[in-house]
């Protein structure tokens, strides 16, 4: 996708070999037009699948996911980092590793909102080490819904990722796909 | 609202006297053909405002916060709930008190992101004991910009977060005011 990989390459700034911070458009503040535009953009490339649901993880994910359920006509579901008090007790939970934060965490979603008969797009900001993903595909297979796509914004190919997601049927586009962030510098594939 | 409040008696559950899960429309399943619907009427109410961004905290005011951005025609900053290594050190910082999660947290945004010559619309999906708006009030004092108003998508009233809310001048929109969740009946105002 043009307009995001010049966005990246006018305003991303390398922190160093594995982090691309991207804090000024997508993460912390959220650029709404560019939002816009990827989400017609995964409307277009998964416009043969019928969606149910996008299912998202908290926080970075739900901003592009909201923005992007406009185009599929479809609720979103994010997938919730703590316990709350107020949550269900009736749950899909998996483990998650976060590289950034150095922690092992557990997501949570309700059972009630995740149905066999629903049809999943996974969508987030990030494709880095997998772990995430994973955890939200686990959720998906736990709830016994159909996997029908999982649509990243950016992904760090050099960290393997994609190979860690064990499903190799699933349909997974990612709008920019860089290959190597050293010397302060991004190259795409 | 009479969209919200159909939707509020329709499936919102009252848990306790004071708290109303919403969890099937708002906070972890999203329906977006209502958060536009709450984003249209944020427009209509502040339509006399100059607003340059709309400030919410993670997770749940991001969905409703980037639909609603689409009618202002400006970008989403959200305040953080937890340090990351990816963060600013740079920031503006505030305290919260979670009443549901029943513990002290701080929220950060990074300065580059919230400038004098802002016009700030603080949007969230909850007021009740008004404990993160403050957070936020704080963060847009601390930055110098210009709060031009509060959109509130539930207030739960008889929790009083409307009279914490020490600035007097500010514009302060609930789409619906709860005045009991008594007797497992929810009461509007």
């Amino acid at each position: 996708m043009k307009l995001l990989k010049k966005r990246i390459l006018d305003s991303a700034i390398v922190l160093n070999e594995n982090v691309l911070k991207v804090d000024n458009f997508l993460n912390h503040l959220i650029d709404i037009e560019l939002a816009n535009e990827i989400g017609k953009e995964f409307a277009e490339r998964f416009k043969n699948k019928k969606i149910t649901k996008i299912l998202t993880i908290e926080a970075s994910g739900i901003g592009i996911s909201c923005v992007t359920a406009q185009y599929f006509g479809v609720p979103v579901l994010f997938a919730k980092k703590q316990d709350s008090i107020n949550m269900e007790t009736d749950k899909f939970v998996s483990q998650v590793h976060s590289f950034t934060k150095n922690r092992d965490y557990h997501i949570f979603v309700s059972k009630k909102y995740l149905l066999p008969e629903d049809h999943v797009l996974i969508i987030d900001d990030f494709l880095a080490n997998g772990s995430a993903c994973k955890g939200l595909i686990d959720i998906v297979r736990q709830s016994k819904a159909t996997l029908e796509g999982i649509g990243i914004v950016i992904e760090k190919e050099f960290q393997h990722g994609r190979s860690q997601i064990q499903d190799k049927e699933v349909q997974i586009e990612s709008l920019a796909i860089i290959s190597s962030l050293k010397n302060n510098q991004v190259e795409f594939k």
